[in-house]
């Protein structure tokens, strides 16, 4: 048992402290579910569910440890899994993502234990992610598999309770194949991340549109007429891409995989190695997942006043280290900007220390409400599906069942009011056979 | 022995009959080259293979059967696997769609024998595809599994000889699966038609550049701000809309996957079903493989003047034996649109009589050129591949090899100037862990 | 009186001559009737507006000369001219753009003369234009400003018992203008051609769509990822630029007027001189309306293969004659297309001889008929407005009321099903002050 | 002489206040330092211009009183008319839109005086206009037209020794042409908001990116799927229409005037009354400048969560007293977001309580910098020109010569090293000649 409090024990101490800023827990807690409850209103899929789950309570009796980014938009899935009969226990997936009054509010509820505290160091953290396997889980959520990890190597005790996981997002996913390929992973999980419909929304629109709209409101710079270098044309890639041009950038894409750089080609882009594409760029947005996309050379060939940013998962994409020993001087030229000035005089311009930029620059949300609410519908049916029929999945990464990916996308397409046709009958018996000549 | 006589016999005979308006064969032959080289010069991919295979010779040895469109297109395909080295017999895969200049100038190569000719009656069209089969081929390539099936159901003796088959299109695809599922195909054939690369360039691209063009030149009507409902919301439907978009129509989508549905809704389509679209279309183009997509119901409560077509393979798409029950009258309203008078007066037009719009309307050419070298590409290396590699696949369908699907993207880049990055061992590296945590 | 024969005596005489393959004259004219009804069907303005007329007869009395290409569209709009009470004597334009059919058609009706002919000589085009005269107009139509200059300089007596005018194209209102600036326009003359309703519909829409569907449909090639090169971006190469665009070509824009550079540019297209993009184009198409927009200097450094279109009005804009020397052998390469084979073996391919392509391709069909009917209905209604009110417009180019024009869209949106709102009382009011602070 | 004091002064009082949260005044100049730097980065046409004048010192003694909105990007117009010579003082053009920080960083300008402070009063507003007429101007600059009327209202005597003046803004023009026809107009100004090029980019490109970036950072929500009605299709409702379908919206257009609501109409928008629109909409954006555009009868069928902005110039496009009185509660739903909950439990969010959302939203920065360059740099050759041959233009609203703002496309263009064509000799002479015939 570890004994890390939850954020209400943590936030109402830090209240008494009379040099703390902090805020009385109450009105932090009305804050936090403030915010709960203007993306409840957009997330029609949870709303959904939440009427039904409240009806049949299909996880009455199970434990369910998340580590995940605790904001408002998580927390309605959290709740949606607390009023469907869980008992849950939570804590953040990054030290810098959680919202304290979010996390406050969740807290408040008689079935969430919500640990997640903005800013606590490596070691809180990883007190934080043992905590919540203190509830001995039956399931973990997990947005980067910290929670798989921890299990598996400090609490192998737990495995046999548990009936399966869910993860969110593309790293975690990435490594527990790894770690399912070296045989190790020893409970399905299923890779939500994986589910076509989830990497349509969430990386084409949401990624798209929420990076172009933080990096505008952070520079008050325009699109029209910009040349938008895109690194990568993957989901992500395609995405910033088409909203780019959708706001009238003349698009330049590169690529490493030759298929990809002929379907960007074929869309009407431009097309070229970065050494090329650096010479002309307004904005360099990286989106592929790999390391030094934009490096020394680059920099070189670069004009005065580029921005530089990057939709990925992680800091790698630009290589801020080469940059640095580039510049002669650094300094911030912008909330959210850092401005590298080169030797002779040209300032390369980074947006949120190449993190992220939906989620790290100053003004930035991540994803939109419903796109989250498309990921977190398939969670929790996937949650109910490991619940209902774990037992059919043996131990490894899962592919989220067709059905259940289809139910979502019917569950918001009724709340959005849009009605498709069905196949009749005559449709379905076509559709099975093959003996229907040219 | 078949005695089915190539198509230069065929025309020479035709050319002495006074009665007929056959030019002399030499006429016909140099009509049919001009049309080959105009496609040549626009098939970079073909002509880069060309010099690669006229120098390695990879099918020396080799007799390929194929049965395909015989058109300016495939020709280009037929000659360079014969100056490859092969012995090819080809046929057509369709009565209607064979250019008899084109069969006649590929017969004059010294190892092609054509025998394909438009407007063959049924048993004349199948002793061609037989005819083919004189050669005792070592490889089929086919556009509708006609050579697959007459291999197995008339002439087994000769599967110990095929070392494999190409098959082109989605029915021969879907036809051939159903058979190997039934333990029914004996030997190896590459489902050509599903690599990405063709779905993407063929189906988006190639359908909804071609199909709409010929619409419009088929009526001389325009597509800003008409509503043209698509019909479908696959590769082919995505083209359509995406390119009907792009000319500033309003595009409604109906489907009956949720998925799609969803997918075409949060593009900005209008999704409804076609019972409610009926009510508001101008244009309705079915893209969906399916039967009776458009039929009685929705024909009466139609608009004045809307037109109807097909983009998908069959002409089952929109039900005309239903809508011709409904007409008080019939009349070829222009070239190749069918007006159907209703007994209130509404008149509804319909293009090229429900057949694959843009091959059978008036004005209709078919994929554009670009689009089938690309496909015509992946056929040339998976024969190659069948070839050098044929005893590697057991009986059945199967995908592409990834290598081969990219082998012909780096042609088409590198024929087009387009130079993209390669990844740095730094990169390849990095790509191939999973141990970088967050 | 000249002695010019009607269509109908002209085609009579012809069927009689058994060397020529003119049909009889009645299949003639049901040929055009077919034609005109299926425009009618599709020109829901013109449609109003004879129902309007046929009911108010405002032409009574009134003869109307016309000099239009007089195909099926412009027949509707002489059909609704003469059942709104005017006598009229029509002929072409162009000596290539009359189709004979409709033009016997038209002249079947008893208020209508049609002496256009397709393939007349320079001096029968003239006297046909005299023939027109003869019925002694009281209002002339034109395109291209032929009647008004014949008036002037042949028929000075008619000028005292004309009306007005109206003129339909760019090329006739630039003259009419400078006309007008000399002092030698004696009566007024809409310049129907200037509406902003006008150049946005024909020029954006009509030109841009139709230009391309006649280039994809007479080459068989394809727009997505093809560098398309459009030379001047007023209305028409908007139009060109923005269809392309919308159908994945990449557009790159050659302009020599600032404010339209700094617009494209703005837009998100490639702006760059033409010697620049010459390296680099796969299709050019001009729409300047100046000369020598494409020479030497360019031809030389194009790529093998590309396609040079105009679709401006004259075919001056590519310099064929400077082609011509540079190439050491010319064929036609396909129906419409002539290769221009250069000493290094580059083929450069022309399309339709570098005249206007949406009209002179082989497959062409000039506008597409809905922008017809807005074009025409203006006509129309400019028209009535000269009868009604002519006196109230002095001699010289005026621009169309605002109100005729409004008339049109109200007309053109209510046949469309497409309500939008009123102002208000309040709103109204609100429009008119300007005392109404920060 | 008015005694109202300059920013520094008001700023050194305040910090001396131990109440006061006021920085001392050297961090908060460097702050409006920082920012101005950022937004001379992105601005090459003063940059380009600031070389030119620094060197031809065109407003040596020169007086130039200007009211703007005083923040980051105007600053940089108003020392660069200082470096150009002139003597400046200037103040705010609404009490909400000062940075005090820039107004502080200006105001240390030898040449330059700053009145303007963020929230002042009516009275202090006011007094603050009059002090920077102490200067006895010589150029008046206005964005809204307070210094024309304040110097024709109070300070008649200064007309004689005014030049002529430069407004900024629709409103400005607006009500300088009622003036102008009232005969009250005394002295020149340029109605610079009405040059083409400042509308294409400061409305269409402007207003339309920065009023989806506001609202979707203000939000958290996304387009792609949403029904986003724009009220209103003139320059600003045609940049929200095309940004917002290039983010996948479904744009529905509203409109009053028949010609309009076809051009949105053959764009491929739905267009429709508002009292249809108001029940399938997602998001509201007004931009007709009108007022009532969304009232009561359109709130009752709105859904549940829906968005309510403007971006037109006033607050009084949507109705909210109207709101107010339906609504049974109102509360803060988000920062900006005010809900009003109808008593059948719909609630409707306004944002920025109905004021231009790209500058009253909390996440809003006003128009891109780039565009500010733009009309900026129009403003300072307008300056110029009046400097220069002001007697040239008499008393009255004058539009911007084309000559001024073909200037200003030359000088962006080059800055974004984007070359054009020139004319030839000969395209020349063409374009000036009409005797080339058919």
């Amino acid at each position: 048992m570890t004994d890390y409090p939850p954020i209400s024990d943590q936030l109402s101490a830090a209240a008494e402290d009379p040099d703390s800023d902090v805020q009385d827990l109450e009105s932090v807690r009305e804050e936090g579910r403030r915010k709960m409850d203007w993306a409840a209103q957009h997330m029609p899929i949870l709303t959904a569910l939440r009427k039904e789950f409240e009806a049949d309570r299909p996880f009455e009796g199970e434990r369910i440890a998340m580590a995940m980014h605790v904001e408002a938009k998580t927390a309605n899935l959290v709740e949606l899994l607390a009023d469907g009969g869980a008992e849950i226990a939570i804590t953040g997936c990054n030290p810098l993502s959680t919202h304290d009054d979010v996390s406050a509010a969740l807290d408040t509820h008689e079935h969430i234990t919500s640990y997640a505290k903005r800013g606590v160091d490596s070691e809180e953290y990883y007190d934080a992610i043992h905590a919540t396997l203190d509830l001995e889980p039956t399931i973990t959520v997990d947005d980067g598999m910290d929670l798989v990890a921890a299990v598996h190597e400090d609490y192998p005790e737990l495995i046999d309770g548990i009936v399966g996981g869910a993860e969110e997002t593309t790293t975690g996913v990435h490594r527990l194949r790894a770690m399912d390929e070296d045989g190790a992973l020893e409970y399905p999980v299923f890779a939500v991340n994986d589910t076509p419909m989830k990497r349509l929304f969430d990386n084409v629109h949401g990624t798209g549109e929420s990076s172009l709209a933080s990096i505008a409101m952070t520079t008050n710079l325009s699109w029209a007429g910009k040349n938008v270098v895109v690194a990568g044309y993957g989901y992500c890639g395609k995405g910033v891409a088409k909203k780019a041009a959708g706001q009238n950038a003349n698009v330049i894409v590169t690529e490493v995989e030759p298929r990809r750089a002929l379907e960007a080609h074929m869309e009407g882009y431009d097309v070229m190695p970065m050494a090329e594409a650096a010479e002309i760029g307004d904005v360099f947005l990286t989106t592929t997942g790999n390391r030094d996309v934009v490096v020394e050379e680059h920099f070189e060939s670069m004009k005065d006043g580029v921005l530089l940013a990057n939709a990925g998962h992680f800091d790698i994409e630009v290589d801020l280290e080469g940059l640095a020993d580039l510049a002669v001087d650094t300094y911030e030229a912008r909330d959210g900007v850092q401005a590298y000035e080169l030797a002779d005089g040209r300032r390369l311009n980074v947006i949120a220390e190449g993190r992220l930029v939906n989620l790290a620059a100053p003004i930035a949300l991540g994803h939109p409400v419903e796109v989250m609410d498309q990921s977190f519908g398939i969670q929790a049916v996937c949650v109910r599906e490991m619940v209902e029929n774990g037992e059919a999945y043996g131990p490894g990464v899962h592919d989220v069942p067709d059905e259940l990916d289809k139910e979502i996308a019917e569950i918001k397409l009724a709340a959005e009011d849009v009605e498709f046709d069905d196949l009749t009958d005559v449709q379905r018996e076509y559709m099975g056979s093959w003996d229907h000549g040219t």
